[in-house]
Formats: structure tokens, sequence, C-alpha cells
């Protein structure tokens, strides 16, 4: 492992620990992406076969976040990590737990497709739901780039798509709330869709989170509850 | 303080950090459980100050989270705590995490509640609404008083109350859709209820979270993604 920015140690083996954390990290992150792609092809496609899958395999995710916690909570304990080892350890431990709840966002997009019939889907503003999805996608694969590398700087760009996704999220709550007015007979459908939405637009922020994690640990600055323009600022260094 | 369980130092000072951070935490759950009651009367009562001051007060409770998250940084790199030690510090890192988003859901049932006008109020299931919101004050204040005592049986008595809040959660939402087919032109508002009663219900998985900590502190087990039985038979060390 290279450019992970984490002190290389004396000990071997615990640069060979805490790069097995990392890529269990990048594991479960690629087992997320699964299961959020399959929600995606379970809602717009009406793969119900799909959604039967995200819906069994989030125990999958679960056991990965209990598994990699035991890991982390062994290196502290044990190796008793400071600064940027600390701060790596403690990342990881926020990220796997975004992680866990972008699974279960899936899976409940995965749920809200198995409700869906054909028809609500064709009256659906499908398209505009899929790009969404593909805006979530790519937001999500971003921050898990981002982390393996731990980029700062990719990290913010991934974090600024966050307005992107909400812009889309609210045109499509503003779409489903007019074909609400005209057809009242269709409340459950619309409503489950619009909580597939929803789900998607929270992995967003979920994303958004571990590309926060990311800038902590590259810069030692918790950039939670500041706008863009400061966790830019961080993120470079350029410290106004 | 007594009975915390955690291990008495030698460092007197260290012993006060560790309950600094604990009374700190419970400061901050005071502080989310004044936001949740202010949410509450906004909504229930149309109380449009209620409703402003819950929006203009969660830089607080995000506040807080960086601050006592710095702590528990600092304890880890200074102090390098083990065993029950090491629990208690990562039970508060992940405990202050759901507090800040109690807090974020708060906020948002704050935002839906200026958004009412008090027709809406009087046509919504409101009996209802504050039942579920009593619920679930009852649960975030169960978690908090189990979390401050480190008392995991009844950490468990308080994450089983969140089948009563779903079952609630349930029945609104029957409710809502029923208006809703039958008054079409009263969308915006009544989603705005749905939005709120789904942050109440989520306020209630995260107190139930922060129990799952407390079982974790005492016990040395995580008993996420586990059964209500399962966790039980972990808290009274009756494992089977």
């Amino acid at each position: 492992m290279d450019k992970k920015g984490f002190s290389q140690h004396i000990s071997q083996q615990y640069n060979e620990e805490l790069e097995q954390i990392i890529n269990r990290v990048m594991t479960m992150g690629g087992l997320v992406e699964q299961q959020l792609e399959t929600a995606l092809v379970a809602l717009v496609e009406g793969d119900s076969e799909s959604g039967e899958r995200v819906v069994t395999s989030d125990y999958r995710v679960n056991a990965m976040e209990v598994e990699l916690d035991e890991a982390c909570t062994h290196v502290l304990a044990r190796r008793q990590p400071a600064a940027s080892d600390l701060r790596l350890v403690l990342a990881v431990i926020k990220t796997i737990t975004d992680l866990e709840r972008i699974g279960d966002e899936a899976e409940r997009v995965g749920r809200m497709a198995l409700h869906l019939l054909e028809e609500d889907r064709r009256r659906s503003p499908m398209g505009e739901i899929q790009s969404l999805g593909e805006q979530i996608k790519k937001m999500l694969h971003g921050a898990l780039d981002a982390f393996a590398r731990m980029d700062a700087e990719q990290a913010v760009k991934v974090a600024q798509e966050d307005i992107k996704a909400d812009a889309q999220y609210d045109a499509i709550v503003r779409h489903l709330v007019k074909y609400l007015e005209d057809h009242p007979k269709s409340v459950p459908p619309v409503l489950d869709i619009m909580w597939a939405a929803r789900s998607l637009e929270r992995i967003g922020d979920r994303s958004r989170n571990i590309c926060e994690y990311v800038v902590y640990f590259v810069r030692g600055k918790d950039v939670r509850h500041t706008s863009f323009e400061q966790m830019a600022a961080e993120a470079t260094g350029d410290r106004r």
C-alpha cells in the first residue's frame, strides 16, 4: 500500500493490520455499491428478482460492519495508535456506520420496488428517478474512491455533487405531488416511489459524510457542519 | 461518580476526564430532548415561535458533537484506554453521532410544523401524532437514562418500546394515506405531516441505537442487528 498517508511502522504486522482494515472497508463498500445497483434495477426496471436479492443480502453488510468495528477496537486496544493512525481508525469506524446505513436505504429501495406494479412504474417519472440513481451511484463510488486514495480534494468535489442530487430529488417530489393531486387513487404506489427517492437522496447525504471523514483523516480537521467553501479551503490547506 | 462501571484509575485526572465526557454527553442529550419537546409543541400546537426556535438552535447540538468527538480523540491519543474504558469512549463516539442526527430530525419536525396552517393541523390525526411524540420522548429519555446509569437491562426495555412506536407510526401513515385519497387537494400539508411522523419514528430508531451501545459497553457484546430476545439475553448475561 502506498500513498495512504498513514505513518509507516517499525512493526510490519501493524502496517498489515491497518492495510487489511482499509481493504475490508473497500470490500464492504463494493458490496454496498452492488446493493445500490441491484436496488435501482429493481426499482427502475421492475425486476423483482433483484428486489428480493437486495432485501435478503443486507445481513452481509451488517455482518461486515460488526466485524470491522471489532477489528478497529482491537487495533485501538493493542496498538494504541496516535496521530494519523488514530484518525484513520476513527475515520473507518464512522465510515462503516454510514456504509451500513446506506445498505439499509438500498434495502428500503428494494422493498419499495417489490410493492410496485408495472403500471405504477409506467406512470412514474422513472427517467428522473433513474437520473437521480445514477447521480447517487456516482457519489457513492466517488466517496469510496476518495477514501481508498485518501484524497481530500476529490472528497470535496464528491461532496459538492450533493447539491445536484438534492435538486434532482426536489424535482421528483414536486412531480409526484402534482401527480398525487391529479390521481388520488394512486396514493400508495406514489408514496412508495417517494420513499424510494428519499432513500436515494439519503444515500447521497451519507456518501457526503464519508467525504467529510476523508478530509478529517487527511487534514486532521472536522469539516462536518461547515459550508462547502470551508470544506474546500480545509481540503486544499488554504485556511482563511 | 459511582456505579458507572468504568475502571477506577490511579490518575485522578483521567477519572475526571472520563466523568466530564459522560457529563457532557448528558448535557448534549438534555439539549436534544429539549429540541424534540419544542419541535412537538410546534407541530401539535402550531406554535410557530417554537418551530423557529428548533430550526435556529440545531447548530448548538452540532457544535457539541464536534467538541465531544475531539475530547474522545484526545482521551484515545493520550490515555490509550483499554477494556471497559475503551468501550466507554467508543460508545460515546457512537452515541453522540446518533444524538446529533436526532437533533437533525427534530429540526425537520420543526421545519414541517412551520409549513402547516391551522386548518391543516385541525384535519390531521394530531392526537395520534401527539401519542407517537410522547412515546418517542419516553424512548429518548429512557435511552439517555440507561446511558447515564450504564444500565443494560433498562436499555433493553427501552429498545423494546420501539415495537410500539413503529405500530403507532404505521397507523398514522395508514390514516394519512386514506385522507389523501379522499382529499387530493391537501397533498402538500399531508406530506409534511407524514415526513414529520417519519422523523419521529427515526428518533425512536436512534434512541434504540443508543440502548445498543449501552449493552455493548456493559457486556462487551455488539447487539446491533440481533433480535430483541438476543439483546435481552446479552443484557442479563443469560447467553444461550
